[in-house]
C-alpha cells in the first residue's frame, strides 16, 4: 500500500504539460520547464500532441533526465481537451490504452520506461468527480502496466478508483488554490479562490508537504495529500516559482523528486 | 536471413484488412473473413478504426486464433488513407510507431502478442517504391520489436528496406493481378490487368506458392515470392473463394498457415 | 408570428436526416428516404458528411424535390454528434454558422435555397435545454438568413429562442414516444416510454396533427404542437411507415408537405 | 477581359495569410499585418483556423478596412495544408466550396462581401501546375460567386484556368524568388533563388509593378504580372517592409490597394 502522506522524508514531485504543440503550431517553453521539473506529463495526439511532436518531447525529456508520463485527453483538438464530452466509460477506457500505448511506442524505442499516466483539462476533471468513469480509466492504466503511477486530483474518485485498483497513486494538490472544509478546491467564481502572490504559493506548497495538511478557507485545518505539483505559466514566471519552491523545500530538509514506480 | 521461398513445405498466409468501422460507420464482414483468414491486419486509428473498433477486433481476431498485426495508414479519415500524402520518411516513421503503439496496447492487454505490420493502401504503395521511405518504416519497425514481420508488396523497396534492416519479412502478391516481365504488377488501366475468373485466381495462387514462379503477360515465367495474400471483398465471395483455395493447396499438399515469428 | 397549431388546414412535414454517410463509409438508404420525405436534413461534416457527400446528398435531396435543410452537429466525428460537448455559446453558434454556410455553398451552385436548419444529435437535445446554447443558435441562424425556418424538439428553449428572435419555427413531435403530463418525452428508461406497435404509431402522428393534442402518460390530454416528424429507421420499415402515415392523414383530409419558408 | 499588366495606374495589391490559430494554438501577428496589407486571405478550417477563430479575425479584418478573401486549403491540420494530398479534382472542387462557403457565412453576418479566393500551400502549388485540378478549382470558384477574384501564381496553370472560366484573376508572383527564362521560379536548391537583401526586394517588387517584366537568372527580362505580393514574416520584420514598398511605389507614382472587384 502506497503512502507517501506524513512521511518525514518525503519528497514532492514538480510535474508539467508538455508537448502541447501540434503540427505547425508551438505552445509552451517544454525546454525551460524541462530544466526544473522532476516529471513530464506527454500529450498524446488527442487534445495535442502528434507523433513528430511526440517523438521529440520523449527525446527533450529523457536528456533533462525527468520522469515520463502520459497525459491523454479528450479526442478534441479544436477545444484542447478542455471541453467536457460525455464519452462512455468503455470510450474512455479505449482512448486512454490508444493513447498510453501511443506514447509508450516512443519511450520504448529509446529503451525508456513510463512512469506515470495523469489524465488531461476536462477529462481529468471529470474523473475527479464520476466514479464509473474513474474506475475504466484505473482499470486501463492497470491492464497497460500495473506498475504506473496514476496521478489524480488529491482526495479524488480518480485516486479513490486507483488505490481500489491496487495502482500506486499521486495525489496532486494546488499550492495558489483556496480548498474548502471538505477538501474541494474553492470554485473559481468564489473571492480568493486564486492565490497569486508567488511568495504565499510557495510557502503553501512547502507547508502542505511538510505537514500534510492545509488550512481550508473557513479556517480549520485538514489533511491533504500532495505528492505532486503541477507548474504551470509562461517559461522564465515558472521557471522562478521552482527555483524559490526548491529552496523553500531544502530549509525544511526536503526536496524535489521524480515520482518512483515500485517494483511489482 | 529468412526465407520461405521455395521451401517444400511452404504454407500460405492469408490475411485481411480488418477493424475499418470507425465510430458509428461499419464497414466489412470481419466475422466472415477471421472464419478463414490466418492473418488479420488492423486498423490503427488514422486511415480507420477507432480506440473502441480496435478493443473489438483485437478481441475478435483473438477468438478466431488467427496471427494479429498492425495495419497503419496515412492520418486521412475521409480519404481512407488511400489519398497519397506527402509526409515525410521521419513523419512516416514517427506516425507508424504511433500507431503500432496503440494497437499494441489492445494486444497487451489482453496477453497477446503483435506479429506482424503492413501499412495500408497508400502508404503501402508510396513505400513499395520510395526507398527512403521504406527505410524509415522498415526502421520504426525494428525499432518497436525486431521480431515483428514486415508484410510489404512482393520484391518491393519496402521488402527490400526490411531485409536490409535484418526484419523478417512477408512478401505480398496478388493471384488476381496481371504481371509484367520485369515483376511489377501490370497497371490497372491495361487490359488483362485483373483477372476475374475465380477458379483461374486460385489456380494462380497455389502454383505461385508451390513454384514461387509466375507467367508475366509477355509469356515469360518470373520468379515471384508469395508468403501471403489478402482477401478481398464482400462476406460470401470471400469465404467461397478461401474454401477453394484451401483446398487447391491440399491437393498439392499444402495448407494456409499463419506467418511466423521467428524467436530473436 | 407563425402559427401551425389548429390551422384546419395543417399539412406535416416528415423529414428525415440524410448525408450522413463520410468518405469510404456508407450510411443509410438515402434514395429511399427521399421518395417519402418532404424534408432532407443534410449533415454538415462535422459529425457526418464530408464535401463530396454534402454535394451528391444536395443534387439527390434536389432530384426529389423536397425542402433542403442544414444539420449542423458537434465536432465528433467518432461520436457521430451523439455525445455531448461543453461548446460555449459563441463557439456552438460560430460552429453551426460554418456549417450552415459550408452547406448553403453546394445549394447555391445549384441555384437552390436553404429552407431550414436542425441541429443534430446532442446539440440539438441540448439546445432543447439550455436556454443560452438555444439563444446562440437561433441568433446565428437568424443573422445568416432571417428568413430561415429552424426545426427543434416542440416546445422546447429552442423553439423559444427561435420564437424569441422571430424566427419562422418547426416544432418537431415524436409519434413513437410517450410524453409526460408537462410535455417532455417520458425517460427512455421508463416503461412504455418508447411505442413499437407501427398501426398505433401513425394514429398516434395523425392525432397530434389534427387535434394538437397528446394524451400524456398520466391520461392528461395535453396541447402538443407537431409541425414535423422525423422519420427514422432502415430504407423498407421507414418507407412502408411513411406510406401509412400519408394514408392515415388523407383519410383526415390533410397531407404531407414541406415546411415552406415565408416571405421576409 | 481583365487585364492589370502594363496599365499606367496600376496599383499594387498586398496580401497576407490571416486566420491561421486553431483552438488553444495561436500564430501569426494578425494585427501588425492588418496594419499594412490591402487583403487578408483567411484559412477555412481546413488547414488552419475554426469556426471561432474564422469569426475573429472576418471581425478584425473588416475593421482594418481590407479586402477578405478565403484561403482554403487541404484537409491536413498535422500538416498545416503543406503536405501534397491527392484529392481527385472533383473532391478538391467540393473541399474548396465546402470551405469558402463556411468563410462566407462569416462575412456575410457582417454585411460584408468576399473578394477573392487564394488557394493555400500544397493546394496552392498542385494548382499552380496540375491543369485538371486548376480547372476544378476555376470552377468551384465561378460557381460560388462569379464575381470573385482568383488569386494564383503568375501565369501558372491556376491563373490560365481562371481566366478561361471568365474568372477575374490576380496574377501573384514574388519579389524575393529568382525566376528562370520561362517564368518558373528558380528551385529553392539553387544558388541565388531566395533573395534576403530588404531593400533589393523592394526595388525588385516596385520594378515588377512599374515595368510588368523581371530579369530573370540568366539576365534575360521576361514579362510577369504582379497584381499582388504576398507578405510573409513576423509582425515587426513584415511592417517595415510593407512600409518600405510602400514608399517605394509612392516614388513611382504608384500606390498599394485592395484588387477590386468588378461588377459583373
Amino acid at each position: 500500500m502506497p503512502s507517501f502522506m506524513g512521511d518525514p522524508m518525503q519528497t514532492l514531485d514538480l510535474n508539467a504539460d508538455l508537448g502541447e504543440s501540434f503540427g505547425a503550431w508551438s505552445m509552451g517553453d517544454d525546454r525551460s520547464l524541462l530544466s526544473v521539473v522532476t516529471s513530464a506529463n506527454i500529450a498524446c495526439g488527442f487534445h495535442a500532441g502528434d507523433p513528430s511532436v511526440m517523438a521529440r518531447t520523449v527525446d527533450l525529456a529523457l536528456e533533462a533526465g525527468v520522469a515520463l508520463g502520459a497525459h491523454p485527453g479528450y479526442p478534441d483538438l479544436q477545444g484542447f481537451g478542455r471541453r467536457s464530452m460525455a464519452l462512455t466509460p468503455q470510450e474512455a477506457h479505449d482512448a486512454l490504452l490508444y493513447q498510453v500505448g501511443a506514447l509508450e511506442a516512443f519511450l520504448r524505442v529509446r529503451g525508456a520506461r513510463l512512469n506515470h499516466v495523469k489524465p488531461h483539462g476536462a477529462l481529468y476533471n471529470a474523473a475527479a468527480v464520476d466514479a464509473r468513469l474513474a474506475g475504466a480509466l484505473a482499470r486501463a492504466v492497470k491492464a497497460f502496466d500495473p506498475g504506473l503511477i496514476l496521478v489524480g486530483l488529491a482526495g479524488s474518485e480518480l485516486t479513490k478508483a486507483g488505490e481500489a485498483e491496487g495502482l500506486q497513486v499521486a495525489h496532486e494538490a494546488f499550492a495558489d488554490r483556496a480548498y474548502e472544509g471538505d477538501g474541494t478546491l474553492t470554485p473559481r467564481g468564489l473571492p480568493g479562490a486564486v492565490l497569486t502572490d508567488p511568495t504565499l504559493i510557495v510557502d503553501r506548497a512547502v507547508a502542505m508537504v511538510t505537514t500534510g495538511r492545509v488550512t481550508a478557507r473557513c479556517g480549520t485545518e485538514i489533511p491533504l495529500r500532495m505528492d505532486t505539483l503541477c507548474l504551470h505559466g509562461d517559461g522564465p514566471h515558472a521557471v522562478a516559482f521552482a527555483r524559490a519552491l526548491q529552496a523553500g523545500l531544502a530549509e525544511e530538509g526536503r526536496s524535489l523528486a521524480s515520482l518512483r514506480r515500485e517494483a511489482r
